[in-house]
């Protein structure tokens, strides 16, 4: 199969590409170059992207410039076989491409967040760029074995340069709190004096929340850029948290 | 059981005392305060206990200090159930406590790391300060699932605040390089073109590096104080690592 340009093509149109010429058989969709627009070296290229984006990007352009900052490949069998789909944006249900479940994974640019259930529901796992062969890779709870993988989208606003979190004592963002900039495998050793943290506000950037020290068992990523990052009970930070158990929390990596 | 201080005994004579007089029963040896050492807020506690150490303390203050350092519970069973030990040093084989194996953890003070085997011997679990109800909060491997816990030891150059670790493209610390002080949940996102890492100079402070990327899969756990610093091949980062894959690498809190 020759080599193609995806200038033109959507990603939803890319994976379609890829179901409908075989995708268990070619190897690697090459990827055209993405032109990177800059305008000013004093501002971050995110933030002028967007500028750039309201102001004068096409669609056609948005689309690239999309493809150039997160792309995810999936494949439905361990060690990256079988049959296989690339997308530089959400994946609502991976069931409607076919797949049973998707059993490894290959991020190749920016930070998604996968799912245990279709719709982003269920159990949350960070996915930073990297190679992910088997589950255990992705799960950070070997106890309840989530084997199922079947959404996932891209986290937009993680910043590993400029994140910042406010922890309180109380829910609904009351008592005393703790604001922080760094990564903290053990919050108790950091000073927090509960095992608990009820309630959180990213103040910038995205993070992940874990349920014991060392950034294990279940994950919960909390974004700037989702509830104006207010999350003001333990059960906002998932729909399967069933308690404020937060340990250790750190930034996500873009 | 009245509560008694622990000046007068080291960790050893009080994990025997706790098993002789019925370990089971009691829910809590009350520890005495430990009087800190400091000279001056300008210099970290941990240098200046280092050199007062060297300077005056007696075999009794230097075993409270360490008492005050670093401090581990153990128990048999989950949820902190069952027959349990508290320690304040390294513990080369809880067999010989009459331990079957370690299934819950709280670490009270300091980080330690878990060996899969007696001698501190097989895959390594880093243990910051928090509860481990069970294997999964401290296990990074859950296709390999190791229920067993039969050593630890402290880490005892931990420094999140000051700590900085090179990274080089071949073994022997030879090739390019890459100089850092922060933690990374995806190397290659930072730059590091490689799923490898195939040697590692600690220059300060005591690191864990991850298999898969966000902290998952095998642990390898590198301390300055260890080896010099230097893991000239990937077979020295642990006495069971197969390949000098490593995709994330973070600081050890104390």
């Amino acid at each position: 199969m020759r080599p193609f340009s995806l200038a033109l093509l959507s990603a939803q149109s890319l994976c379609e590409f890829g179901t409908k010429h075989g995708a268990l058989d070619y190897k690697y969709i090459e990827v055209g170059l993405v032109p990177d627009i800059d305008i000013t070296g004093s501002v971050p290229p995110r933030y002028v992207r967007q500028e750039v984006a309201a102001a004068t990007m096409t669609t056609q352009q948005m689309q690239m410039e999309q493809m150039g900052q997160f792309r995810i490949t999936v494949w439905e069998e361990e060690n990256f076989q079988g049959k296989r789909c690339e997308f530089m944006q959400e994946c609502r249900n991976i069931m409607e491409r076919g797949f049973r479940k998707i059993r490894s994974i290959k991020v190749e640019n920016g930070s998604f967040v996968g799912f245990e259930y279709p719709e982003f529901q269920g159990q949350q796992f960070i996915l930073e760029k990297g190679d992910y062969p088997r589950y255990e890779a992705w799960s950070g709870n070997s106890g309840y074995r989530t084997e199922h993988l079947l959404s996932f989208r891209p986290i937009k606003c993680a910043n590993h340069s400029d994140s910042k979190v406010t922890l309180y004592e109380c829910d609904d963002l009351q008592g005393r709190k703790f604001e922080i900039c760094d990564d903290y495998p053990s919050l108790q050793a950091m000073g927090w004096c509960s095992k608990d943290v009820p309630s959180i506000k990213v103040n910038s950037g995205a993070w992940v929340a874990y349920q014991f020290p060392g950034y294990r068992g279940y994950q919960y990523i909390l974004e700037r850029d989702r509830r104006e990052g207010e999350y003001r009970n333990y059960n906002e930070y998932s729909t399967q948290a069933h308690t404020p158990q937060i340990q250790s929390i750190r930034r996500i990596q873009q």
